[in-house]
C-alpha cells in the first residue's frame, strides 16, 4: 500500500508541476497573421498600384486612430454592431477599434467642418467576424478609401469612383471582372411598390444582401419567416432581384408602371441613366453591371451602391463564369456627415473601398503557382573580402558606400568565407560583390563582381559609387 | 394656479427634452489625433528619409498585428505594464495594444524559427500615459523600429544600429544632436561594486532612467526613500553617474580598482572600447558620448544601451546647449526572443527605434515658422472649359489622361467659371490648365495654360500627354 501511495503522490506531484508550467500559446490572435518579408513585397506591390491610382485622381491623403469614441461608431453600422472591438474599461473614455474608414472619415469632416475634400486612406479596420483566412476574410484587415466629400452636379463624382475601380482592378491583372452598380432609392422604391412597410425597409434590404452568397429560395423563406414579410410581397421582390442589365434595363424599369409611379424609384433611375452616360464617355460599360440585387449590408448608404467581384472562368464549358467574391465595393452616403454635426448640416459624400486582402491572396497564390522568386531586399552590393583581417577594411569601404547613398549590407562576421559571402548574395539576390584584399588595397582599387554572370573587373575606388549606380540602373 | 402649473410643466418638458437630446462630443480619444494632408505631406517625408535608410542597410519589412494575446505582452515591461491599453473580453482570447514593437518582433522570431533576419517596422504603438502633445507625446504613435537579430561577432550590428541613428538624424537636418551610449552589464556592474543588492538592480535602475529629466538630489532621495537603498551606495553610484566622455573615459574606467575587478562590468567595457573603434572607422564618434547616467527604461536590455538627444542652441550665451529630448533610443536585448521560445534557445537582437513623433512636431513647427506653403496633391494638370455644355468633353479628355497615367482632376460641375477652374488652380498648386473649347476641339487641339506664367499655348491633342509630362517632368 505504501507503494501505491509513494506512486500516486509522486504522480500527484508530476501533475501539479505540470499545472504550474505557464501554458504559453505562441500565436498571433484570431483571426490576424503577421506579414513576413515575403508577404510584405506582394503587400506593397499592390499598395503602390492602388496609391498610384488614388493620386492619379487628385486625392489627398489622411490617417486618423486606430480607435475612436465608442459612441462615435454607435448607430451606424445596424446588425453588424456586435462585430465592433471594445476597449477595456480602464478609466477614461470608453473605446472601440474602427469597423471601417467611412465612419471616422465623416466624423473627421464633421470635427473640422471641412464640406469639400478628395481624400484617400489607407489602413487596418477591425471585425470580431467568422475568420476564413485561405479566402482572405481577416478580423485585421486592410481598407484602401477613396472618397469625395462636397455638394457637386449628379453622379459626376460617383462616376469617378466606378472609374477608379476599373483602373485599380486592370491595373491589378485579376482577371475579369465585373462591377454591380444599384442605387439605395430604388431599392427603396421597389420594396414599397412590392407591399414592403417602411418599418421594414432596412431589414429586408440586409436580406436581399445575402443573395450573392445564398440562392433566392433561402432569402425568401428568411424573409417570410423571420422577418414577417407577407409570401405576396416577397414575389413580386423576387421577380425585381433577377434583373440584370445596362441601359436598356434602366428604360424598362422607366416604364414599369409600378416602379416608374414611385418618386423615389423615379429619382434613383434618373441617376442610374446619367450615371450610364458617364460610364460611357469613360468607356467602361463593358464592365458594369445595373444590378436589382445588389444591396449592400451596411446602413449608411443613401444613393449609388456598387460592388466589384472578380469572375472565374476555371471551366470553358461552364456557360456563365462564377463570381470569386467581391474586391471592392462603395457607394453614396449623403446622411453620414451630418450624423456627427452638431447642427446637422449635411455633406454629400460617396467613395469606394478597395478589398485588398483578398487581392493579397490572390497575388500570394499565383507567386506560388508559379514558382516566382521574389527580392525582399533592394540591396545592391555586398561588401565582402576574400582573406582574413580586413574587418576594418571593410567596415571603412561600406560606410563610404552609405554616405554615397548606395544600398549595401556586410556579413556581421571578423573574417567570413568568400564562399559564405557570395552564397548570401545568390540566396538573397545581390547583383553585386565589392571585394577588398590587401592588393587591391595596395592598387587603390576593389574587385567588383558580378554575380549573374561571375565576371570580375577592378574599379579604382574613387569610381566605385559611379560604377555600382550604372551597374545597378534598372533595380 | 392653472396656469402657474402649466408653466411649470413646460419647463419641465423642455428640461426632459434637453435631457434627451445626446450630449455626443465630437472629437477623437485623449491622447491621439488626425492627420489632415498638411500633417500627413510631412509625415510622409520624415518617412521617406527613415525608410531609404532602413533599405540602404539591406532592410527586409514586416509587419504584425495591432494587438497580441494578453499574456505576450505580460512581463516585458517591468513598471510601464500598467500603460497597456487591454481590450474588453468580449468572448474568446484575452488582446492587448501592443506597446512597442518590440516584443511583437520576438514574438514573431521565435514563432517562425528565425534565427536570422535584418528587418525593419514602421508602425502605431498604444501606451496610456499622460499625453503631452505640443511635446509630440501621444498616446498612439509610431515607431520606426531596425533591428538585426541572430548570432554575430560583437558590437558589428551594434554599430550599424548607432551609424542609422546618425545618418537619420544627419539626413532629417533637425539641428544638432548627441548620442548617448552606455550598457546593461557597465550598469549592473557599477550596482554591484556600490553595493546594490542583486534584487534591486531594476528598480535602481529606473530610477536611474530619470536622470535625464529630473536633477541627482531628487534621484537620490526616491533611491534612498521610496527603494530603501542606503546612502552610501546611493552616493557612490552619484559619483559614477556624473561620468561621461569618449574612448578615455573607456580606458580610465578599465582601470578603476572596483569596476575593474567585476566581471559584467569589464565585459560591458571591453565590448565599448571596441564600439568605439568601429564608430571611430565610421568617423561619426564626434556625436557619440558614452554615458553612465543612460539607464533606459525597458526591462529587456541586455547589453549596448543607447539614445539620442537633439541639442538646442536657444542662447548662445549658455554654456551647454540644452536637450529638449529623446528622439531615437534602442540597445541590446538578447535574452527576449528566448521568452518566448518553448524551449528557452536565445536568439540574440541589438535593435533602434525612431521617436518619429517628436520629429514630425519639429518639421511642423519649422514649416509653421517658415510660412512656407506645402503641396498636399500630386497632380499636374486640371481639365477645364471656358463654355457651357462641355461636360462630356471634359469627361473624355480626362479619361484618356488618367489612362496615360497622366494626374489630373476637374472640377465635379456641368458648366464651371473658368476663373473658378484657375483659382482651384491656384489654391492647390496645380502647375497646368488644359482648356477644351468649341473652336480648340474643331481644331483638334488643346489649349494648355501655364499657371505661373499664364502664358497658353496650343497643343495638338495627340501630343498632349507628352507636352504635360514634359512640363511637369520635376514634379
Amino acid at each position: 500500500i505504501a507503494k501505491e501511495v509513494a506512486k500516486l503522490l509522486e504522480m500527484k506531484a508530476q501533475l501539479g508541476a505540470d499545472e504550474g508550467k505557464h501554458k504559453f500559446v505562441l500565436k498571433t490572435p484570431k483571426g490576424t497573421r503577421d506579414f513576413g518579408p515575403k508577404e510584405m513585397a506582394i503587400r506593397e506591390r499592390a499598395f503602390k498600384a492602388i496609391v498610384s491610382c488614388f493620386k492619379r485622381h487628385g486625392a489627398e491623403v489622411i490617417d486618423t486612430p486606430v480607435f475612436e469614441l465608442k459612441e462615435t461608431l454607435t448607430g451606424k453600422y445596424g446588425e453588424d454592431s456586435k462585430l465592433i472591438y471594445d476597449l477595456k474599461d480602464q478609466g477614461g473614455e470608453l473605446l472601440s477599434l474602427r469597423y471601417d474608414l467611412t465612419v471616422p472619415f465623416a466624423r473627421y469632416l464633421a470635427m473640422n467642418k471641412i464640406t469639400n475634400i478628395k481624400r484617400y486612406h489607407i489602413a487596418k479596420v477591425y471585425r470580431r467576424d467568422n475568420p476564413a483566412m485561405t479566402r482572405g476574410r481577416y478580423r485585421e484587415f486592410y481598407q484602401c478609401d477613396f472618397d469625395i466629400a462636397g455638394q457637386f452636379d449628379p453622379m459626376i463624382p460617383d462616376a469617378e469612383c466606378l472609374k477608379i475601380v476599373h483602373e485599380i482592378l486592370s491595373d491589378l491583372q485579376l482577371g475579369d471582372f465585373i462591377i454591380k452598380v444599384n442605387d439605395r432609392r430604388i431599392l427603396d422604391g421597389m420594396f414599397a411598390v412590392c407591399g414592403v412597410p417602411d418599418s421594414k425597409f432596412r431589414i429586408i434590404c440586409s436580406s436581399v444582401d445575402k443573395l450573392d452568397k445564398v440562392p433566392w429560395e433561402e432569402v425568401r423563406s428568411e424573409m417570410v419567416g423571420e422577418k414577417g414579410l407577407s409570401p405576396e410581397a416577397a414575389d413580386r421582390i423576387g421577380e425585381y432581384v433577377q434583373l440584370h442589365g445596362g441601359l436598356d434595363l434602366i428604360e424598362r424599369l422607366c416604364q414599369d408602371p409600378k416602379l416608374s409611379q414611385n418618386k423615389l424609384a423615379k429619382e434613383g433611375l434618373g441617376d442610374m441613366n446619367l450615371l450610364f452616360e458617364y460610364l460611357t464617355v469613360f468607356g467602361i460599360t463593358g464592365k458594369i453591371s445595373f444590378d436589382l440585387s445588389l444591396a449592400r449590408g451596411l446602413d449608411y448608404y443613401t444613393g449609388v451602391i456598387f460592388e466589384a467581384v472578380l469572375l472565374q472562368q476555371e471551366n470553358e464549358h461552364v456557360e456563365e463564369p462564377v463570381s470569386v467574391g467581391s474586391v471592392a465595393g462603395g457607394g453614396r452616403y449623403d446622411g453620414l456627415v451630418g450624423m456627427f454635426d452638431p447642427k446637422g448640416r449635411k455633406v454629400p459624400c460617396v467613395g469606394v473601398s478597395i478589398g485588398v486582402e483578398r487581392i493579397f491572396s490572390i497575388l500570394e497564390q499565383r507567386l506560388e503557382a508559379s514558382g516566382g522568386k521574389i527580392r525582399t531586399t533592394e540591396t545592391q552590393v555586398l561588401v565582402a573580402s576574400a582573406q582574413k583581417k580586413l574587418l576594418e577594411e571593410r567596415l571603412k569601404l561600406i560606410s563610404e558606400l552609405w554616405d554615397a547613398g548606395i544600398k549595401a549590407e556586410m556579413l556581421y562576421k571578423k573574417n567570413p568565407k568568400l564562399l559564405n559571402q557570395l552564397q548570401y548574395c545568390e540566396d538573397t539576390g545581390i547583383p553585386l560583390v565589392a571585394i577588398v584584399g590587401e592588393q587591391e588595397l595596395k592598387d587603390g582599387v576593389v574587385k567588383l563582381r558580378i554575380v549573374a554572370t561571375r565576371e570580375e573587373v577592378n574599379v579604382r575606388r574613387e569610381s566605385l559609387v559611379e560604377e555600382i549606380r550604372i551597374r545597378t540602373r534598372e533595380c
